[in-house]
C-alpha cells in the first residue's frame, strides 16, 4: 500500500476539507518532494471559495508553501534533501529566454503549483522553481518564517506591482486593494522610494498594517470619490504610480482615473471584466504592466529573500491569524469574512 | 491692413489650397513667432487628406517645422529674435509635474501645433516648447537640417515606440510599420541597442532605409504568417520588444501576437479600432506604453538634438521627396500614393 499525507481538499464553494491522499513523489528526474513547513490560503483561492470562479470540485488545492527538501530526482542540482526552500507559485524552467528576462511566472514550460495545502508537494523543474533558503526552519522565529512565507507569493506580487508600476523615488503611489497584496504593494512601494504612499483602504485593522509599511495616507472613498481625493491631493495632476493589487473593473476604472499622464498603472489583480480603452491611454500616456509575478525573479536577482533573512523587513505581519491544516475550513471562512487579513497554515 | 503670409489650407479631403492669411502673430506674453525654414507632412495628416479622420475644412494643417525666432513675448526668457529653433508638434508649460516626468506631450497646460505648413507660426507657452538649436540654419547642410526637422515629431516618435517598448542591449525588436515613423523607430531601437532589429516591410524603398538604419532582417509577411514567421525566427518565444508604429487593430494584434511573454509593447501609431484584452495581455506579463511623444524630452534629456547636430545620425533620409509650400498638393497627394516616404516643404 502506497505511503499517504493529509492535504487540504476543495470540496466545492464554501466548503473545504482536510483527507488522506497519496503522498506526493518524485514523477520525473526534475522533480523534487518538498515537506511543508508553513502554508497559507490566497486572495485568488477565495474566487473558487466564495463560487466567483471555477475550481474543479473535491480536488486539492493551494499554491504558496515553504518547506525541506524530502528528496529529488536523479537531475536535481541545486538542491539536496533537508535544504529549506521557497517554493514560488509558478514553477519554472528557469533557462529559456523569458525565465531569463526575468518573468519566471509565464514560462512557456512551467505552470502554477495547485496543490501546496498539503503536507507534501511535488516541485516540477526543481532547479529552476525553487529558492534556496539559508540554514533550516529551525534557524528562524516565527515572524521570519511567515515572512519567507511571503515571499513565495504576497510580498512578491505586492513588489511586481511597485516594480511594474515603475515607483522611483520620490513617487507619490497610490495602492488600490487593501487585502495582503495590496499592504505588501505598500511596503514595496516604501522601498522603491516612495515618498507619499496613499493606501486606499477602509478597513482599520489593514490601514494599520498600510501604516506601519509606509503608506502616507489612508483614503476610504471609492470611484468618483476617490479620483476627486487623489487629484485633490496631488494638486490636480493625478499620482505617479498606481499598484492596481484588486483586479475588479471598478478598482482598474478608479486607477485609470486617477494616475497621472504619462504614469504607469503596475497591475496584479487577477483581471475580472476590466475593460482597457485603448484610446484613453493613449492620449494620455498611460502605460499598463503587470501579471503573474515573477516570485523567483525577485526573491533572487531583486534581493527579497535577504532583505527578508535580515529582518529588514517585515512582510509577514500580513498572517493575523495561523491554523493547522485540520482547521482549514476555519482558515478559509476567517478570510472570506474579513476576521483576518490573511491566514497562515502551520504544520 | 494687416500683414499676410503664405500658409497651406486643408479644403477638404483630397484637396489642398495655398493662401494668403493673417500672418502668425503674438498673442500672449509667453508667445514667440517662428519664421519656418522647413516642415513637412506627417503621416497623421494623410488620415484627414484621405478623409479617414475628421479635420475642420478650409483651415490652416501641419505640426511639425524648425525655424528662426521672429519675435519673442515680454514673458519669454529661453529664446529671443534670431535663435534657430526646433518646434515639438505638441507645445507644453514644461513646468508641471506631468512636464517635469518628461511627458510635455500630454502637460495638461499644452496642446498640439495645427498651422505649421506656414510661413510663420504662432508658439504658445515658448518657453516650455522650442528646442534650441546651436547656431542658424546658414550653418547646416540640406541633410541636417532634414534631420532636424524630423526631431519635431518623426524621430522623436519613434525614439519614443522603442523607450517605450523597453528596447535594451541584445534585444530582439519588432518594428510594426515602415512608415517614416517605424523607420525611426528601426534607428532607434538600433541605438538604444537591439541586436536583431525585425522591420515589418513589403516596400522595397522603405525596406533599403529600413536597413540603413538597422534592421537586420525584413518580413514581408502580415497577420498570422507574420507572427509565424518571428516565432519561428525566435525559436518560438516572440520578440523582446515591439514598437507599434501604424495604430491599426490589425497591427496591434499582430504585436500581441509576436512579442515574448514579459515583453512590452511601445506604441505610437494613432489607435484606430484598437482593442486591448486585460486578460490576454496579464496572463503573458504584456506591457503596453505609449502615447504622444514627448519630443522636447528625447531632444534634450535623452539627446536626440546633440546626436543629429554631430552627424552621428540621419533620421533626414526619411525625407524623399522635396517640395515648396505652392506645391503642397502634390507633397501630400505623393505621400498618399506612397510615391515617397514623407515629403519635405522647403521655404
Amino acid at each position: 500500500m502506497s505511503e499517504t499525507m493529509k492535504a487540504a481538499i476543495f470540496v466545492k464553494p464554501g466548503q473545504m476539507a482536510v483527507e488522506e491522499v497519496p503522498k506526493a513523489r518524485l514523477e520525473q528526474d526534475d522533480d523534487a518532494v518538498v515537506r511543508v513547513v508553513r502554508a497559507c490560503v490566497c486572495g485568488s483561492d477565495l474566487w473558487y471559495f466564495r463560487g466567483l470562479s471555477p475550481h474543479p470540485e473535491h480536488a486539492q488545492i493551494g499554491h504558496e508553501s515553504i518547506g525541506v527538501v524530502e528528496e529529488v530526482g536523479s537531475a536535481v542540482t541545486s538542491v539536496k534533501s533537508g535544504d529549506f526552500v521557497v517554493l514560488p507559485f509558478p514553477y519554472s524552467c528557469g533557462k529559456c529566454p523569458v525565465c531569463k528576462a526575468g518573468f519566471e511566472s509565464v514560462c512557456p514550460h512551467g505552470g502554477y503549483f495547485g496543490a501546496s495545502q498539503a503536507e507534501y508537494v511535488r516541485v516540477p523543474e526543481a532547479d529552476g522553481t525553487v529558492v534556496k533558503v539559508p540554514g533550516s526552519p529551525e534557524d528562524y522565529d516565527d515572524a521570519t518564517l511567515a515572512s519567507l512565507l511571503t515571499i513565495a507569493d504576497v510580498m512578491s506580487t505586492g513588489y511586481h506591482a511597485a516594480v511594474s508600476a515603475e515607483v522611483k523615488p520620490g513617487d507619490t503611489a497610490v495602492v488600490m486593494g487593501d487585502g495582503a497584496v495590496g499592504l505588501c504593494g505598500v511596503l514595496s512601494a516604501h522601498m522603491l522610494g516612495a515618498k507619499r504612499i496613499i493606501a486606499m483602504s477602509r478597513h482599520e485593522d489593514r490601514a494599520a498594517v498600510a501604516r506601519e509599511f509606509g503608506a502616507t495616507d489612508i483614503v476610504a472613498e471609492r470611484d468618483q470619490a476617490a479620483i476627486d481625493k487623489v487629484l485633490e491631493m496631488t494638486g490636480g495632476y493625478g499620482a505617479d504610480a498606481v499598484l492596481e493589487c484588486v483586479g475588479s473593473k471598478q478598482s482598474f476604472d478608479t486607477a485609470i482615473g486617477l494616475i497621472r499622464r504619462g504614469g504607469v498603472i503596475g497591475r496584479v489583480g487577477l483581471p475580472h471584466d476590466v475593460e482597457i480603452s485603448a484610446e484613453g491611454t493613449f492620449y494620455g500616456n498611460i502605460g499598463i504592466k503587470g501579471g503573474p509575478a515573477p516570485v523567483r525573479h525577485y526573491d533572487l536577482q531583486s534581493g527579497l529573500l535577504d532583505t527578508v533573512v535580515k529582518g529588514e523587513i517585515n512582510p509577514g505581519r500580513v498572517f493575523t491569524a495561523e491554523f493547522d491544516l485540520d482547521h482549514i475550513q476555519e482558515a478559509y471562512e476567517a478570510m472570506d469574512q474579513r476576521k483576518v487579513i490573511k491566514s497562515l497554515i502551520r504544520f
